[in-house]
């Protein structure tokens, strides 16, 4: 039983919001003890088995080149689950906890600066973060960071790394102009609800498959208001109308671009809908399936399939870039998808804290589910 | 039975051979009547049921902007099996035959140019064409043609379009340099053994795959003898050691390039194969299975799947463009696979051509064959 252990944070409109929500929760927690914690495995498994929550001493001042940085709120991401069960191709970061090493969870997440080495220029007390490497482990609380591999946001940033992800991958493969059409499936992740913003604030229009459910109606109508143009379940896909619909709409305007974090038969359906010289972004293959195309489309339609990791975006681009683009970012004011924040700094002990946070895990299991943000100082 | 019904011209070494072979079979089949017929279908279907032979009255002059031609030698390809079943995205060409109409089957061939139209420049009477513009029923005798579909060949070039797909898949998409690899399947089909030579010529080194066969040793020889660095059966596929054997004769010079003809389970086993950043380009699937490939390789290894089509490829370059690459191809004096002429413009009747052509056309749906090259005047 969950016994009300969210916070429920729905559509929290700017990351302003967050930040002084975490500012409130801290007040509260700075009281309490032990509330320095971190999400840790030993041996890859079952997320729900095999990751507990662990207090562990807080690191001493940082080094010339680094900072201090209390981590405020990190992401379980779907890739984060498959870092815990073993199926990702990235090393988790490894922490000694009494002696022992750990693996430690999380790949992205909000951190506030607290202290800066003697050589660090351009990062100050208070200043807010996220990490330009990948699996620094932000499933934990007070850590030190290289400070070249932290992004300086700016104040009215959003606390997720998503949008850079949908940012770029309407911007890095097709060249889009106001009218164009683009495709994609998982519509409602977090970057997929950021995709839709990020189009329509350019007029470019979004054709978003999700899958049914029993509020489909209600999701459908969120993924509207927030500038889908359509919004459709993958079983409209074995509607022969659908592909003339979308000629209709599209009239001389082919899609170009197809963003997929599905794969699967799915996906190969949505294909159909493609006009020539389209490109077909993956980010994800949340069917677990490979991405299975006929031959012919490469060959006639001339289409291109690629991937997308923001992760080598960040490790191509200049410290400068990685800023400039936060500050774009933050001028959309996306708005956040709906979150529930697990607060785990507040449980009595680590044994309660990883009973809460493995509950948690068997909910995510089912699907459906928000996305849940950690906090563990 | 086929009763010896083929020439058989193992290896040529150059194109002048075959045109040799073409005038000295010229002259003894000019002195025939109805030499001038078309392997010609109503409707789509299999082959060797729908396919028949058709002479018919030779065209008269040609108009100003066009040439008068004979076609000498069409080659079979599994893409005009494909047309003929309607498969294939192509409209095959329709021509009247004593009244009604019919589809005529071919996309490439070497023709010679008997008559040029009052405005046409650049091309004479002796000149030999290809055609540049795709399904102009290469399957037929005597034709006209519009001079601007029409590309001349350099006088020592070959007889073959495949050289150009192979010349421009090793060039458009990836920067190949001296000591660099190359993986393909289908090795032994036109197109991969000129990517086996084109390849050599350059310094850069092929993995080569083709299909388990009773004369396996055979062909694997005759494929180093062009130049292969390595072949192998798919079986190879399947020992883990292959992928450590690739990494050792690679070392830092992982593979960018792999060229597919075939896609299927095969297919994906070879992307193991592949270094990041790599290119998968296909150009068809004889395996008539889509191209499935995990998700993460697009995501991790930055992988980029592609098509090439010759004919789109001749649709966006000039006609000096198209020339130039022909006299590039000529320079490397490329081996041509080893084929087999069928010679239908010798027999008695209409009738006894298409019973010939059918009894060929059931031996190759057993796969395994020669190329067949078509002569129909």
């Amino acid at each position: 039983m969950l016994r009300h252990s969210f916070t429920r944070c729905a559509r929290l409109p700017r990351a302003s919001r967050v930040l002084d929500l975490v500012a409130s929760l801290s007040t509260t927690t700075a009281q309490k003890a032990a509330a320095n914690r971190a999400v840790i495995f030993t041996d890859a498994g079952n997320p729900a088995e095999v990751l507990r929550v662990q207090s562990y001493d807080p690191p001493s001042s940082p080094l010339a080149d680094s900072v201090k940085v209390r981590f405020r709120l990190s992401p379980i991401n779907p890739s984060d689950i498959n870092v815990v069960q073993g199926v990702y191709p990235a090393t988790p970061m490894k922490m000694q906890f009494g002696g022992d090493e750990a693996n430690v969870g999380g790949n992205e997440g909000l951190a506030e600066v607290l202290e800066v080495g003697s050589a660090v220029k351009g990062l100050k007390r208070g200043d807010w973060v996220i990490s330009a490497k990948p699996q620094v482990g932000t499933w934990s609380s007070l850590r030190t960071l290289r400070a070249e591999d932290v992004i300086k946001l700016p104040a009215e940033s959003l606390s997720e790394v998503n949008p850079p992800t949908a940012y770029n991958m309407l911007h890095e493969f097709v060249q889009l102009k106001e009218g164009d059409w683009v495709l994609q499936n998982g519509a409602n992740s977090a970057v997929g609800q950021a995709v839709i913003q990020i189009a329509a604030r350019k007029g470019i229009k979004t054709i978003n498959f999700v899958r049914n459910r029993p509020d489909i109606d209600h999701l459908m109508s969120q993924l509207v208001q927030l500038g889908a143009t359509h919004v459709f379940t993958y079983d409209a896909l074995s509607d022969k109308s659908l592909a003339k619909h979308v000629k209709q709409w599209t009239s001389d305007n082919p899609i170009r671009l197809m963003l997929n974090c599905v794969s699967g038969p799915d996906t190969t359906a949505m294909t159909r809908l493609l006009g020539d010289n389209a490109h077909i972004v993956s980010y994800g293959a949340m069917s677990k399936k490979p991405l299975s195309l006929p031959t012919s489309l490469f060959i006639f339609k001339n289409l291109c399939a690629q991937g997308f990791w923001q992760s080598r975006w960040y490790q191509q681009h200049s410290r400068q870039e990685r800023e400039d683009l936060m500050k774009t970012l933050a001028d959309f004011k996306l708005k956040e998808p709906e979150h529930e924040i697990l607060d785990l700094s507040a449980e009595p002990s680590d044994e309660a804290a990883t009973q809460r946070l493995r509950h948690v895990l068997l909910k995510m299991e089912q699907g459906f589910g928000k996305k849940v943000l950690l906090r563990l100082g």
